[in-house]
């Protein structure tokens, strides 16, 4: 079979930057595990500080790459091939929701809470409470968190506007138009340039929203102490990695083994 | 290799589902086209007005029968595997938005006014124009229209609303938590249960958004003529057929021939 080579090149360049971030991620959950341990016995923030700032950056650097891969295919970024439909139904231009970054804390906040009642009622020493859950947060930052999560939903809602109107947009002139007037399979010029610009509009949007997840990050980082930042980074990134792969489980259950071979292959 | 028939079978319905959409809307768009044709020489309404009346209904059906094989399972239909990833990208709750309907009336009506300004230039004769486009809308019909077109927007934001309260929600307690503190790869009793009661939430969005949808068409069947009716059904139906033929082509052309041969095994 003839193959476009390179297009088909983009697709496993596309394929091939997010392998990379994934196989990334899994080395800052090392890395946030092993800083995590040594602070407890040498209270060295310094280099908690330095980790997570060396994460933050490499998200964005990640998201600048994938950005330079989307020009004119951003589409794809939009419901990925590499991830399951449970994941897919989840994203929001192109990745997570900033604002569940602040909901991960608040799980975190809450869990402890639930940990301490649990603790008190069973009449256990709250030394010895598990130690992989959130230090606890003042009310003084658990304010300025939820100021920031009102916030960040208001950003994110004027980017969903944004996007539902690109997505109108493509139901008027002059696609639906072409679309009435002509029996045709081709698109045409007109439409392909209608097309063209709209997958470059969704690509502005991506990149916006990747801004506000970044930023979002960054403010976070700013409330928080340098432990509460590794934990809150750490249990983010647990949560993607294991979305993907429970995802995937559950579809393989569902739809049986003929896509737990095309997983194995991926994978 | 081993298969999960029973599971693999659902994917078989869920598509089996689509495709059978897509025919019978090829049946539609035919229909259409001839009782256009023939109401112009016999100027026969009642005919029309019961094909327009079938065709939402049958509609109503597809929207109804997807629902019931989207049992823990709605995730598929966020992002389809049968759609291109254009097509997946202008997604709204598993289907396209209810006010673009009403955008495809604008853009036919602004098409109007732009052959009419054409006609008026090149002194062409008014009565020669294309017949592909919707008869003009009286100023009442359009303020109609666009009293609609606010109502159905603010319905949407409120479904979009829900949706992204959701995708939160799993950043949340236990499915963040237990991300966070246990090494699995299987996720477990709760976090099964709390990713069923995500997917059967979204499937009751998926209705809801679906029932929006439906009713969108009969309001905008009640403001207009039955001609423009049929008119406005069509231009419809022809854009999601083309959208999903045009889509098609732009990523085999994209991503090479490895894709068409899957399309082509697919259509």
């Amino acid at each position: 079979m003839a193959t476009s080579s390179s297009s088909y090149g983009i697709e496993q360049l596309e394929k091939g930057c997010y392998y990379e971030w994934m196989s990334l991620q899994a080395k800052h959950i090392a890395n946030l595990k092993e800083a995590l341990v040594s602070q407890r016995s040498n209270e060295n923030d310094h280099k908690l500080e330095e980790l997570v700032r060396v994460i933050i950056n490499d998200f964005q650097k990640y998201a600048e790459k994938r950005l330079k891969l989307s020009h004119r295919s951003c589409s794809s970024y939009f419901a990925p091939s590499w991830n399951s439909s449970l994941e897919n139904s989840l994203l929001w231009m192109g990745g997570c929701r900033p604002s569940s970054f602040i909901r991960v804390i608040y799980a975190l906040c809450g869990s402890q809470v639930e940990t301490q009642i649990f603790q008190y009622l069973h009449k256990i020493d709250g030394n010895k409470k598990d130690d992989g859950l959130m230090s606890e947060l003042t009310a003084t930052q658990l304010a300025k968190i939820n100021e920031l999560h009102m916030k960040v939903i208001k950003k994110e809602d004027k980017i969903s506007k944004k996007s539902a109107n690109m997505q109108e947009d493509v139901a008027d002139m002059p696609i639906a138009v072409t679309a009435y007037t002509k029996d045709l399979v081709e698109a045409g010029v007109v439409v392909e340039d209608a097309l063209d610009k709209y997958e470059e509009g969704m690509a502005v949007l991506m990149a916006e929203a990747d801004k506000l997840r970044v930023e979002t990050l960054r403010k976070i980082v700013e409330v928080v102490t340098p432990v509460q930042a590794a934990e809150f980074i750490l249990a983010g990134k647990r949560l993607h990695v294991s979305l993907h792969e429970w995802g995937r489980v559950r579809e393989d259950g569902r739809f049986g083994c003929a896509r737990a071979g095309e997983a194995a292959a991926r994978g």
